[in-house]
């Protein structure tokens, strides 16, 4: 039945497109404002795709190394001969979903602006929609990817026996003649998967090079706009403003962008691979369990563009207002879908099983992210207990500031621990470990099933604070600045749950990750097999599938002497396996490295943005006036190369470490890297963006009048806090999510390079 | 042979004890100087002593809270009926060594500064030989208490048919009767190691109560006195000074020498039971292998002493030469113990595996030290970075010393994983999975085998800082003091190095400990199994030991369909295990949210400390004139409250954890946390002692005169950057060693339980 359901994919996906291209068109229609505005605009949208170009010709660069040596890797017959090309797909693609959603944001801006100053209804709506360009385009493009791979890998590559010859005569190793028919689902799945490290590494270079501009731009500005010469935020004269105006729709539009569609894909393709290894070993028909994934999120999409629809709010509306018809929207998506995974159970197009897997995905999301808003709004004590301590100084409101966002990882763990073993148990793992893994996978893909509805949320925040820039610049009237604040504000609690979101489906997609790997790990190994040795064949099923049915109520594993002491050694996961464990320290220490580095790469650039900006309000006569012009280009050519120089080396770090330790500790190895990366990290990540985000508030409670007000001691405190924040929750703390994922996203495709030459 | 020089053990620890009293009393018949100066070291002496009283009485309650709910379980059962002794015994030596060491200390500072009143070599030999007291004292009652049990168990309880139905007849369930040889070995090596429990407790409150005192008395002092009222550091104006000179002593002292008696004995008693478990398998010489770890801990005693008298100096000495004579001293002593070690397994007393497990160790040690020097020593780039970048303000300096802190976390975390690796393949685990732990037991036993004298250097340096205090507060000559600043640089070097061989000595320790956990569970389920069921104790068998030989050639492993669900689910240690897994990340949490209690204990602490400092500078007339006199009785009595009332919560917490997560997630929930918790646990304390460290040697970098020297902005900025990083380093930072062990110790002990009740 799901099989024939299949259309619904490709479906759903252009629809999304469609609706992308609509909310767009009428954006587009609405007005630009004033010539003023227009300018603003204009400069920021050019020093975005500015930036952008010149972060495509790194990434470029990077992936044509990458196509390279993975080609390299097919002819060594240690890779499928798919995966250089389904990498360069998934990294095109999602370079396409950046671009198209930093072009609609920095179009929308302006228009934003001008909406507010008729109504914020009509300042709501531009910048809403607009954000929901990028939602439907991450959503669309990601599965109409899937969808084309899908169609192309079954209907033809692995049907047409010619084309196995072909490859032959190349000299390519592609097993394919003779293959069965759940081989040859498992090899499809298997080379689909591996398109997502081309959106990671895409991701990688969006979410780190965004997260350095962004802070870089940002701290240049304000250490000496806003503290050394005393201007407002914002203000035309400061040469810094433009770039970082552009940096919110890089590091937040863009970054934030790149980063869930890996998510969104990783999730679903993981999801479809264990599908694929769990029917063949129960023999149903086999590509309903790879389908169902897809058709879930396909749901989600069609549901979410009804949510989009829902979003709208009254004239007089307060902070509040605002804030519920945004989870009028996002809420309803969710209910519907839940509806619709209902029904589609009650059909028996997926078990109650995975419903309940879903379900579990879905409200741990929602967890996670009131869960974050507690910690880190004004409204409630721990970020209010910061501002008090700001009183007795900047030392004493770091250290609460730590401790807030330390303390603050209990919730989001102890929920994704709950998620992980709800959707393992649900989907009914404590029988069958595959099943369980499965439902893990579908956790994962019903948390992000929403994500055409919240990310249009996410990206609507720096579309709303770009709004205010253009507001401010173009001396709108106050009251314009006044709605616009609103939607910043809105803005603001959206970012903080938005990040909650995509680290919790960061981890999911992670584990889900590495449960294929597995998968993978498994194909090499009966590749490497096929020519003899049964019995190591038989000691590795009993790792890697502890339920194998060997006799009538009795599970046997018999191994051969000679080669146990590979097996115990090799691919031994337990985790008293010194070289897993190796690996397990390694992991954590790489969260806590790869976050030094980018915050090291902040500070360099930042210096870098603060001479540039000290020496342009020296050298260019009566800027402080506002009589000269400062140059807004050379600050965004500034953070455009201070971000791609500094984003080198932490991304060579993230896809280099994997590949080392698979050389060289072999899979338990891996997984130990990747378990430690996955567990510190997440930890690591939501203590950073918490901290950050508290330090944020509190500030802003600090300027709201509480503990003295603007310009007292606790404010000059709580600007502190908030500058040690900027990097902790825009860079380093995000760019963790990518480097969870891509670590495993490297180990899947490097599966069997560490298969055929690891040193352990 | 082995068996035959165990004498060697009992005789090492005496002599350690009669050197130390050697020592104290040479210490004593030194001139203690003018009376002002004896005055105040009376003051610092009431202060320790009041703070230790309070702690003990409060430890007293918990530690007879603990007894009562041990005692139940062994008469339930579920517990051996020795342990709630054996726990009292392991507290009550802890405690002694506590008392010993810090009346030892707070005896010899002003004898110090006397000394440095003469000569330098003067001083630095009553600092150096008060603090060998504490070394001493820590490893001769650690190994006694060892021998004396041991020596109770083997002789009289396991050999006297008579003890069994005495226990009986009791109600307590004591599995005596028909037990074999290896049975009685394993039980007593079982029943020793839960001693460690009481040791691990009384350290947890002496570092997390020592190191919240510590600070809030610091930070109190420093931001009222330094800060606001604009006197010196040690000045006796400050109604502080003396509680911050205790703080020394209760936090650097007592809780660094309970923190190492918890892993000396861990690391010896946690290899003696892997030893037993290895002996009783392959069925040599039974004892042989316990003994062991105890002899080579005997032998590094008696080179330690020989190191001691190894130091001296030369009159006109700098730091340089300082530094050079410490290391002769503990570098001397490695080598003497490598020489011996050799020596041993050339007579074929250990094998040469063991040799190189012990080795690796050592040098692991060395290499963690040497890392954290590099890190935290204003003689390299790392510091000097972080205070360049004061110069922009406090935001940048934290920024740069957090990036500092977790960057440097890969050394340590290197040096680990190297270390276990080659540990363990040394030993030959790389065949025999027992005898590699077994090998990673002696590198634990090996990296502490020098600690009779490396915890000399360590409580070297708050006697050396307390002389200072002493100095400045009783208006010594300015070479006096001059010559107590250079051996209080000279401390604070050793006290960054000590911290990294704590941390790295823990977790060897926590590993070790680990494996033993795992072979108390084995002996839980064996006795419940007693009663029948073979099949599930052959599938347990698997699962806890793999190389189950069964037949010729070939190894299988039975298990009956029935059990197959409890076995996976139950104790399955693959990483991939759900329960496992959410274990791992409850543990990462743990230790994030353990660093923000003790942060938040001393911003609560300190925040009274400012509050009572403002009112006495405020109410007692002529005070910082100098003719009112500050209550300094008062400032003690307030810090010791406060470190008594916030460790309470956090020390529960690392109580109870570990039992809840058995009872619910079971064995392999355990394993998680226990491998989360040290895992990031490990990384995160690097990180915290590191960036602490480095913030401290940066201001007073900056007060060389860098920068622009005191009073400068980069001044003010390095005070702030060293006011966050006094938590770090003195509280959060090593609380998280204890933290780690405890929660393994615990586990160890209450294995019982969770066999027995475990809801999975």
């Amino acid at each position: 039945m799901v099989t024939q359901l299949f259309w619904i994919i490709p479906v759903a996906s252009i629809v999304a497109l469609v609706f992308a291209w609509y909310f767009f068109k009428s954006m587009m229609k609405s007005s630009e404002g004033t010539d003023k505005m227009k300018e603003i605009a204009q400069y920021v949208r050019d020093g975005a795709m500015a930036y952008l170009s010149r972060q495509y010709k790194v990434v470029g660069i990077v992936f044509a190394v990458l196509f390279v040596i993975l080609a390299i890797l097919a002819y060594m017959g240690v890779q499928n001969p798919f995966v250089p090309i389904a990498f360069l797909t998934g990294g095109f693609f999602s370079g396409l979903c950046g671009f198209l959603g930093m072009k609609t944001a920095t179009f929308a801006s302006a228009r934003t602006a001008q909406g507010a100053s008729k109504s914020l209804n009509k300042g709501l709506k531009v910048a809403f929609r607009s954000g929901a360009v990028m939602g439907l385009v991450v959503v669309g493009f990601g599965l109409l990817d899937i969808s084309l791979w899908y169609l192309l890998l079954t209907k033809v590559v692995y049907t047409a026996e010619h084309m196995a010859s072909g490859f032959s005569a190349l000299g390519l190793t592609f097993v394919h003649a003779g293959m069965d028919e759940s081989e040859k689902l498992i090899e499809i799945t298997a080379t689909m998967l591996t398109f997502g490290m081309g959106a990671s590494t895409q991701a990688l270079f969006a979410r780190v090079g965004g997260g350095i501009y962004t802070k870089a731009a940002d701290v240049g500005a304000d250490l000496v706009g806003k503290v050394e010469a005393g201007i407002p935020e914002d203000d035309p004269r400061n040469p810094a403003t433009i770039a970082d105006n552009v940096g919110d729709n890089v590091g937040d539009v863009a970054g934030m962008g790149a980063d869930l569609y890996e998510s969104y894909c990783g999730s679903i393709l993981a999801t479809a691979a264990l599908g694929a290894a769990l029917s063949v070993s129960s023999g149903e028909d086999m590509s309903a369990k790879v389908i169902a994934p897809m058709l879930v999120a396909a749901i989600g999409i069609l549901l979410s563009i009804l949510g989009i629809f829902m979003v709208r709010t009254k004239e007089d509306a307060n902070a509040k207002g605002l804030l519920n018809s945004l989870l009028i929207g996002t809420g309803g998506s969710s209910v519907f879908i839940l509806i619709a995974i209902a029904i589609m159970a009650a059909l028996n197009w997926i078990t109650w099983g995975i419903f309940g897997a879903v379900v579990a995905g879905l409200i741990a999301g929602v967890i996670i992210g009131q869960g974050t808003e507690y910690y880190t709004s004004d409204g409630y004590k721990p970020t209010q207990g910061i501002a008090k301590q700001a009183q007795q100084g900047p030392a004493t409101t770091i250290i609460d500031g730590i401790a807030v966002g330390m303390y603050s990882t209990w919730i989001p763990v102890v929920t994704i621990v709950g998620g992980i073993i709800a959707a393992f148990g649900f989907a009914g793992g404590f029988n069958s470990f595959g099943e369980g893994v499965y439902g893990i996978g579908f956790a994962a893909v019903g948390m992000l099933s929403t994500l055409g509805i919240t990310l249009a949320t996410d990206a609507f925040g720096p579309i709303a604070d770009n709004a205010g820039g253009n507001a401010e610049m173009s001396n709108l009237p106050k009251e314009v600045r006044e709605r616009t604040d609103a939607l910043d504000m809105l803005g603001n609690t959206t970012a903080a749950t938005g990040k909650g979101f995509a680290i919790g489906s960061a981890a999911l997609t992670a584990m889900a990750l590495m449960a294929a790997y597995i998968e993978e790990i498994k194909i090499w190994l009966k590749r490497g097999l096929a020519e003899g040795e049964t019995v190591l064949q038989n000691s590795m099923q009993f790792v890697l599938d502890s339920s194998t049915q060997v006799g009538e109520g009795v599970k046997a594993v018999v191994i051969s002497e000679a080669t146990l002491k590979d097996f115990t050694v090799f691919y031994d996961l337990s985790i008293f396996n010194p070289l897993l464990l190796g690996g397990l320290f390694i992991g954590a220490m790489m969260a806590f490295v790869f976050c030094a580095m980018t915050m090291k790469a902040v500070g360099r650039a930042a210096g870098s943005m603060v001479d540039e900006v000290r020496r342009q309000f020296r050298d260019i006569p009566g800027i402080l006036e506002g009589t000269g012009k400062p140059d807004f280009a050379r600050c965004v050519a500034i953070s455009t190369k201070g971000a791609q120089q500094e984003m080198m080396l932490p991304s060579l770090l993230a896809i280099a470490v994997p590949i080392i330790v698979g050389l060289v500790f072999g899979v338990a190895g891996v997984i130990g890297l990747l378990m430690g990366g996955l567990t510190t990290g997440f930890t690591l990540a939501v203590f950073l963006n918490n901290s950050g985000g508290a330090w944020d508030n509190a500030k802003k409670y600090i300027e709201k009048g509480n503990y003295g007000g603007k310009g007292s001691e606790a404010h000059h405190a709580g600007v502190v806090g908030d500058t040690v924040g900027d990097p902790f929750k825009d860079t380093s703390g995000p760019s963790l999510n990518i480097l969870i994922k891509l670590m495993t996203m490297v180990s899947v495709v490097m599966s069997g390079l560490t298969v055929a030459y690891a040193l352990f």
